[in-house]
């Protein structure tokens, strides 16, 4: 069995490809600059290229069983994974004024794979499904709701696949694991509790920018700088979501382009107090994290420097050591998640789906 | 003794007058709309004439030793309560940027009193003063440095004599309580973590609007909500802040200008919503606290909705309980304390004030 995943964001496209074990790709490769009307119809045909070399040397050939797309935004829309159908794109453009630069794009990405592999099922996983459970507590901001309706403004999470990985992985471990703190170590971190496998608080915001700083997303801040940004500096909305996306966090406070493994590696002083800051706000979300949950069970970390997982629970222990024992902080566990693995086990945990993917070789979702 | 204190905002002057007990006010009032030039002068002249007419009444002639006026915000440059020089009147010029609805104001108000009072000291008391000395790791945003300094952006508390006077109150009554949460009921709530009399972590940001939903303010938002009110609904500034300073918090989720009293009392199903999402807000603030402090002694309530205090003690408690034993929440402490007292104590503790106030009756600070 062949699957092949795509995961995409503004700058690039990662795509691999999968045997049924869901182990290493037997694939993958990359397409940068990809957000373009003239570039989208040919991508498919370009990945497809890519594994059939591959599979050459191998002296095999290329089919697809399955394509895997990995959403980064669903809204309220998307409450679990589904099978791309012309009603799915009809939801998916209802809500395209809340992530104006993504859905466009990707819906026409749909289109052109939907093309290319013709009668190939093409499953869309969200990022954000996890969280529309969150409960209203968490969900809701103090601002009218009449308002909130009108612009789309709840809390979302952004790694809702991997938060909810780890809490399976914590869970099938050890039953009585149920209160866990998922620490999605990405460029834009994210912190989520997940209790009894619902997501109770998390770190991201109407838009992943609030919460932890990133590698260059500054992470909370008071919203009038917005304001005082404009009217004490003249500056426009690009100029400001340029400054607060792109050129705040590590980047920002050390004024050098640095990932979380450089920064977690680094005797520059900069990046000293940046590491400083950054393991701070981690503490103080961990604190609201147990605060939501009544305590703490374990604490897992995920996410492509999840290696770094060490030295952040290193910390992270040493100060909240201090709660007495019964809060065991266990060991960290380093989910060694892939993105496929990740959406097939929430393809296949899905049990309210209606859609039922059956697959060439009879495998069935 | 006399003293004069007074306690501006945007839309009024409280002012109350003092016998040096500094319990209640011998006589206190309040003038609305004062922000206006041709109104400032007077100021002075109107209160004396109300204390006067008070004091008749008890047979006595109204003088003041000691005017005692609160400042919201000193920024970095007032580390501690000050004697109204030319100098000061400088220093608070120099952050007048920072603030600048109040600060070109309060000079002018302060310039009215000199002239009215002639002779009399004049004390300034900062509510940010306790806040200068916030770690550097709580102090800092995840931003660019520089761009930080440009436009004076760091962290601030705004109600700093309440929280310095809250944890002394404690410390006061038991030596070992040296780790305390401080939870200031205003219409703009504040909780601050106070570890050895130096506060650790505040709710408040760069504005008193971070953190905490208020009476009419959001609280925590996505920075990004405001570019979006900006681009999807066409709003300028003015609008902007109007929705989420004045439109937002108990009044945005209610529909109703209610204050946190009547909050915590009404059964209508809008208040009850407001409630939950307000303590769920002070629970994962207390979270942030306690993990900041690595634990807790006791929570202590202030401010003009103290008695509400009870309530929020309640909730928290029922949530935090499932902490183990080791972290006792002390009973709910509700702290009485006027401005006058929480003012005086503080020009009275302030060691390293080198000018020193001598006041008629050999009283001196």
């Amino acid at each position: 069995m062949n699957i092949v995943t795509i995961s995409q964001n503004i700058s690039k496209i990662e795509f691999a490809l999968f045997d049924g074990s869901c182990g290493e790709p037997v694939s993958k490769g990359e397409l940068k600059n990809w957000m373009n009307h003239e570039i989208i119809g040919g991508i498919p045909g370009k990945i497809a290229t890519h594994f059939s070399k591959s599979l050459r040397k191998q002296e095999k050939t290329f089919s697809a069983n399955l394509v895997c797309i990995r959403v980064a935004y669903g809204g309220q829309e998307f409450k679990s994974p589904e099978i791309a159908t012309a009603r799915s794109l009809e939801k998916l453009k209802k809500i395209e004024n809340a992530a104006p630069m993504h859905i466009p794009a990707l819906i026409e990405l749909i289109g052109a794979f939907k093309n290319y592999f013709r009668g190939t099922p093409i499953a869309l996983v969200f990022e954000t499904s996890f969280f529309t459970r969150l409960p209203e507590r968490e969900r809701n901001y103090a601002i009218n709701p009449g308002l909130a309706k009108e612009i789309s403004l709840q809390r979302f999470g952004y790694h809702g696949i991997f938060h909810e990985r780890a809490y399976e992985y914590c869970h099938e471990k050890d039953k009585r694991l149920s209160r866990i703190i998922s620490v999605c170590l990405e460029p834009v971190p994210e912190i989520c509790a997940v209790m009894g496998g619902s997501p109770v608080m998390v770190t991201g915001g109407a838009t992943p920018l609030e919460g932890l700083p990133g590698e260059t997303t500054c992470g909370d801040i008071d919203p009038l700088i917005i304001l005082s940004l404009s009217e004490n500096l003249g500056w426009g909305p690009e100029e400001i979501n340029n400054a607060i996306s792109r050129k705040s966090g590590i980047y920002g406070l050390t004024g050098r382009k640095m990932d979380f493994t450089e920064l977690f590696s680094s005797a520059d002083p900069d990046a000293i107090f940046a590491r400083r800051l950054i393991l701070y706000r981690m503490l103080l979300a961990t604190g609201s994290a147990i605060a939501a949950m009544g305590g703490l069970d374990a604490i897992v970390f995920s996410g492509r420097y999840r290696e770094i997982g060490g030295q952040i629970h290193g910390y992270l222990s040493s100060k909240l050591g201090k709660f007495p024992e019964k809060h065991e902080i266990l060991p960290d566990q380093l989910l060694k998640l892939t993105t496929c693995s990740g959406m097939l086990a929430m393809l296949k945990k899905d049990r309210t789906h209606s859609q039922k993917i059956s697959l060439d070789n009879g495998y069935s979702f």
